[in-house]
């Protein structure tokens, strides 16, 4: 079959690699109906994580099952799947306090599994899903074919935008800021006005993303950043920050906007992947007591309740693929997202 | 009248000043019955914080009402009242959120008010308090004597642990590691376990603190610190971490070590003034979705509440003064305090 292959910076491959098989009695097999790029792939794609060697990449993808081992009890072939961006049993401590991104037999896609047999990326034809029955979600029938772009932010972006509106405490009558207008930033904006934020504040600089954010219910925007960024947020929240901040970007600066952005008491809940050196102000936090909570988002633990609004049609998501391609073009789809001409690229084997 | 004067480190000098008076009229005069050193008095005694010149000292104090200016309207002659370690104005936007520490008007005993006048501090005979009908609380009926340590615990310590306690989120049922035995730390036991907490880890190496902290409600005892000290934290709650973890210390280490206590996804609450350079390491945080909130308790919010339930004589927090003393001896009640050999000391004008 076809999947990508990262060989080094700025070098992504679709090549020929072993077609995925089930393996353990509680694998199934996934063919991949849609994929994506993340913007966490992106720092690989700079350079910023280093690629050691060649290696598949992809985590987020949803198909229908082809193959089941012999224990996967939850899932028949045909089903129509969401698979989050990491693999967990649902059932260890971690997974039933709803941090399945800390599961005892956790895993990531394009890693190794517990027998410390390689498990395919997801950026491919087909997929080999080891606890499939703790990872995967089916759908309660067979998707419309309309939902399928909001069905595929539910193995990432979706989750892990309503993951840092939860983080932050966001809550009815809330007052929010959205730093990062990116895909998770957008779903952070609907997550927040789903849980009841009454002003949602979206900094951004680009035209299309402000409109999209609009469209997703944010009620601001603000273009400035930095001090007069945060000058036009207390502006627009009667003088104060924000109760909540949204921290959708991972960089030192990102991060310190949102903690500026946030009124005293405030919380900042961050799902940016801190590659670049986020740093926390201690001194900062502690004289303004702004919480600071978030982190690799358990998305597993969100997508019963998001699926359930997504197949309702009172959350859309899926308006964030501005672009689709087919895999063969995955080399394009991670330029169109490094060169922001696309905010989420759709790949279709 | 006298009061305490700092030099310099560890020279603490009991020294006649000017009487305060009514100087603006939200003013009031409060003629101390109880002040007490707390733990962050110890940083500038010890020199972590330089003196640059000798000033006044202390802020933690309870009361009688001497005299008011003709606009306080909460506050009568003769009126027991309760000093937080804070001055606010209670009605700002932040004080109504809450975070009286935050207050638009805020200021410090042994500052300077809105006005540039000299605020007093608290270790002496008696104080101007200005903004007294935001920073007072008054106690509905003469204190009883008995009570006294109680009331004022609730000055700073008895709220500085509530704060530590709500910021990580505990609620009935939680698992709780408390960082620090100290006073802060003794109070966060008490206010866990207020707050419904099933288990409270003391960590503690001291026979002394241990007995108290038991008394106070801790379920348990961990002696150890670092790796070892998290192992035997996992081993009493199941093999994971702590739901909430109250890091009332502030150093380097004792924030790691509350990190490394909390499970994922669990919550840290801090309240140690991070004189030492607390760090927060983004990485830990993100990977294992620990979050961290607290900073300067806003104390003022939580009198009302507490004050209740010590006047009720459902929390006793008045048991961490181990040592009473004159005014006059206010050097040996920070010796007492620098040297562990007291808890807490009171000191009696």
């Amino acid at each position: 079959m076809r999947a990508t292959v990262i060989h080094a910076a700025r070098d992504i491959r679709v090549e020929d690699v072993a077609d995925p098989k089930v393996l353990t009695p509680t694998d199934a097999v996934v063919r991949v109906v849609a994929a994506c790029v993340c913007g966490s792939d992106l720092w690989p794609y700079r350079g910023v994580s280093p690629t050691e060697e060649p290696h598949r990449i992809g985590h987020e993808f949803v198909g229908v099952v082809e193959d089941v081992g012999a224990d996967v009890a939850t899932l028949n072939v045909g089903d129509f799947v969401i698979a989050p961006f990491a693999l967990s049993d649902n059932t260890c401590v971690h997974c039933r306090n709803g941090v399945h991104t800390s599961c005892a037999s956790g895993a990531w896609w394009g890693g190794e599994d517990v027998d410390g047999l390689p498990i395919d990326a997801g950026q491919g034809e087909a997929v080999r899903v080891p606890m499939a029955d703790g990872t995967l979600v089916a759908t309660p029938a067979k998707a419309d074919d309309s939902l399928l772009a909001s069905l595929l932010t539910l193995s990432d972006v979706m989750g892990t935008g309503h993951h840092a509106a939860v983080s932050a405490g966001v809550r009815p009558g809330s007052t929010v800021v959205v730093v990062g207008d990116g895909a998770v930033g957008q779903c952070g904006v609907i997550a927040a006005r789903r849980l009841g934020a009454e002003r949602v504040v979206m900094m951004s600089r680009h035209a299309d993303r402000q409109a999209l954010a609009r469209d997703f219910g944010a009620t601001d925007i603000v273009e400035a950043r930095g001090d007069d960024g945060v000058a036009e947020v207390e502006e627009l929240l009667g003088g104060v920050g924000a109760d909540a901040v949204l921290e959708c970007v991972g960089t030192k600066e990102s991060m310190q906007q949102a903690i500026d952005a946030a009124r005293p008491g405030g919380r900042v809940g961050y799902v940016g992947v801190p590659v670049g050196g986020a740093e926390l102000p201690i001194g900062q936090l502690f004289s303004s007591n702004v919480s600071v909570g978030g982190g690799v988002a358990p998305v597993r633990a969100y997508i019963p309740e998001l699926l359930d609004d997504v197949i309702a049609g009172t959350i859309d998501p899926g308006r964030v693929f501005d672009l689709v391609l087919p895999l063969e073009q995955a080399a394009e789809a991670y330029a169109a997202m490094d060169e922001r001409r696309s905010i989420k690229t759709m790949l279709r084997p």
